[in-house]
C-alpha cells in the first residue's frame, strides 16, 4: 500500500489520502464465457487483464491509476489456489503501475465474474471525447486487429502457424493499457481528445464522432496492422476495423503534428488514419471509394465467443 | 449531478471534483438468485437495495456518500423496462442521499447481477472495526432478525400473518442505511468502534473481536426484536444472532452512556446489548449460562436461498 491508502482491505471501507487532484472513476467486468473461457489462460493472465482494462480507460483521459476495489463472483469448482493465482497476477499488474488495491467483496454466482472498480487522477485537463472538431487529425497508437485474431484462435474459429499464433492469443490474453502515452498525450495543449480502443477502432470512433458531433473519415490504407495479422488476415482489415480489444489510444489533434514526433513524445508507435469532418457518420476511404463500414465492433450484449 | 462531479456518464472514466476529506471506498454486488430472486420485490426496490447495501458500509465508517459508479451484468428475458424500473429505483434513493451516479458498465451474463462501487467524505475521523478495548460497551441500532425471517417467508420457508408478513418481507426488501445515525456516532469522542451487520449479529461482532484482537459478551435477554420477530420466532433469537442482512450499526463506547442518550443522539431505537472482554471469543450470556453461539450468520458462499 502507498501512503495515499490510510486503511486498505478488512472493514467496512477502505479509507483514501485526500487528494488535491481531480479524481478520474471507472468500472469493469470480465464474466466467464462472455469475456473469456477457463483454460485459455493463466489465472495470473486473467487477473491482470480485469485490472488492465480499467487501467485503459484511466489512460486514455490522460489520468495516474491510484487505487481500486475488486468484486469476485465465485462458482463452484474453482480452488482456493486459482483465487491465489489470479489475485498474484493482478496484484502484480497493480504494483507495476502503482495501484492499491484497497478492498473487495466476494459473492458466490454460476460463473466466475471480476469486477474491478479503478480511481485514478488527473493533471489540470482531463482527455474527453467530445472535444474534437472539424479539420482535427485522427491518430492511434500500436496495430489493431491482433486481439480479436487472439481471441478467434482460442475460439477455434481460426488456425495460424506456431509464431504468429502465440503472438495474437497473447495479445488478446494480455493488453497492454496505454498509460505512459496516455500521460504524455494529456500534457499537449490543446488538450487532445482521445478514447481507448476497446469495442473496435469505427466504434469506439463513432463515439468520439457522437460526443463531439462531428463525422469522421478513415484512410484505409492507413490502418497499422501487425505482420502476424498480415499473415493471417492479408489485405481484409475487418477486424483492425471492428474487432475490439484493443486497448490502444484513438485520439484527435489540430493538424500539423508528425507521425513521427508523435512517436517520440509517446514511447509508442503512432499512425495518422484520418481527420474529423463535418456531420456525423465514421466512413472509410478505400481504393473503391468513400463507404460507411458494416462492422458492427465488439457489442457486449451482442458478443459471442 | 452535484457540483462534486465535473464529467458523469458517457466517457471512459467520470471526472470528480478535487476533496480535501479523506475518502471512503467500498463495493458490493447482488447476483440473481444468490442475493435475491426475480419476482420477490419490484425491479424499484431491487435497484435501491444494491445501492442500499453500500450506504450501508459508509454509514459504519460513520462517512457521507458521495459518488458511485455500476456494472451490470445483464442476462437474456429481461426487457429494457426492468433495468429502467431499477435504474429509476437506484436513482432515486441515490438522490435522497446525495449520491452521484456517475458511471457505469454493461456486459451479458447468465444470471442478473448488480455491482455498486460507492465512494464517500468522512470526517476528521472514521470509525473502524479495530479499536475496541476490553470494557466497551456493544451497542445496537434498531431490531435484529427480520430481514432473516421476510427472506424465509419469500423462500416459502415460513408463513406468517398478512400484516407481519409484509412488515418483514419489506425489511428484507428495502434495507435502510443508517447514515444519519453513522453521521451521528462519529462526531462522538472517542470515537466508536462501529460495523455494519450484513453477515449476521455474531459473525459481525466476531469481525470487530477479530480486528480489534478482543472477545465479546452478549445478553440475549437484550437483543431487540420486533413484535413482528416476536410472532413469528417467540423466544427463538437464532434468526436475531444470526440471521444477516439487517443493515444495522452496531458499535462499542466506553461506559456510561445511557440507551436513551444514544437513542437521542442517534435519532434511531438503540440497545445496549453487552461488552467487550479480554479474549477472543463471541459467547451468548442467557438463563442457562454463557455458550458460543452455532449460528453460521450469512456466509455469502455457503449460504442458499
Amino acid at each position: 500500500m502507498s501512503r495515499r491508502t490510510a486503511l486498505g482491505p478488512g472493514d467496512d471501507c477502505a479509507i483514501l489520502a485526500p487528494s488535491r487532484a481531480p479524481r478520474l472513476f471507472t468500472i469493469d467486468s470480465m464474466v466467464e464465457d462472455v469475456h473469456f473461457r477457463l483454460g485459455w489462460g493463466t489465472p495470473e493472465k486473467l487477473g491482470a487483464k480485469s485490472l488492465a482494462v480499467n487501467l485503459s480507460d484511466i489512460a486514455a483521459m490522460g489520468g495516474r491509476p491510484t487505487a481500486c476495489v475488486v468484486n469476485l463472483a465465485v462458482r463452484a469448482g474453482l480452488d482456493m489456489r486459482f483465487f491465489e493465482r489470479l489475485y498474484a497476477g493482478m496484484r502484480s499488474l497493480a504494483r507495476a503501475t502503482k495501484v492499491d488495491i484497497v478492498g473487495g467483496n466476494v459473492t458466490r454466482a454460476d460463473k466466475l465474474g471480476i469486477t474491478v472498480a479503478l480511481l485514478g487522477e488527473v493533471g489540470a485537463a482531463a482527455m474527453r471525447r467530445d472535444s474534437a472538431r472539424p479539420g482535427d487529425e485522427i491518430f492511434v497508437t500500436g496495430t489493431l486487429g491482433d486481439s480479436a485474431l487472439g481471441l478467434r484462435i482460442l475460439a477455434g474459429k481460426l488456425s495460424a502457424p506456431g509464431k504468429t499464433r502465440r503472438a495474437l492469443v497473447e495479445r488478446h490474453l494480455s493488453p497492454t493499457a496505454r498509460l505512459a502515452a496516455g500521460l504524455a498525450l494529456a500534457r499537449m495543449r490543446p488538450v487532445p481528445t482521445a478514447i481507448d480502443i476497446s469495442d473496435g477502432l469505427v466504434q469506439d470512433l463513432g463515439h468520439i464522432a457522437e460526443r463531439s458531433e462531428v463525422g469522421a473519415e478513415i484512410d484505409a490504407t492507413q490502418i497499422p496492422v501487425s505482420k502476424e495479422y498480415r499473415t493471417v488476415m492479408g489485405d481484409d482489415l475487418s477486424l483492425a476495423l471492428g474487432g475490439g480489444e484493443d486497448y490502444e489510444l484513438l485520439f484527435c489533434l489540430r493538424p500539423g503534428r508528425s507521425e513521427a514526433e508523435l512517436g517520440r513524445r509517446l514511447g509508442v508507435q503512432v499512425r495518422r488514419i484520418g481527420t474529423i469532418v463535418r456531420g456525423r457518420r465514421v466512413l472509410v476511404r478505400n481504393a473503391r471509394g468513400r463507404t460507411q463500414p458494416e462492422v458492427a465492433g465488439w457489442d457486449q450484449l451482442r458478443g459471442r465467443l
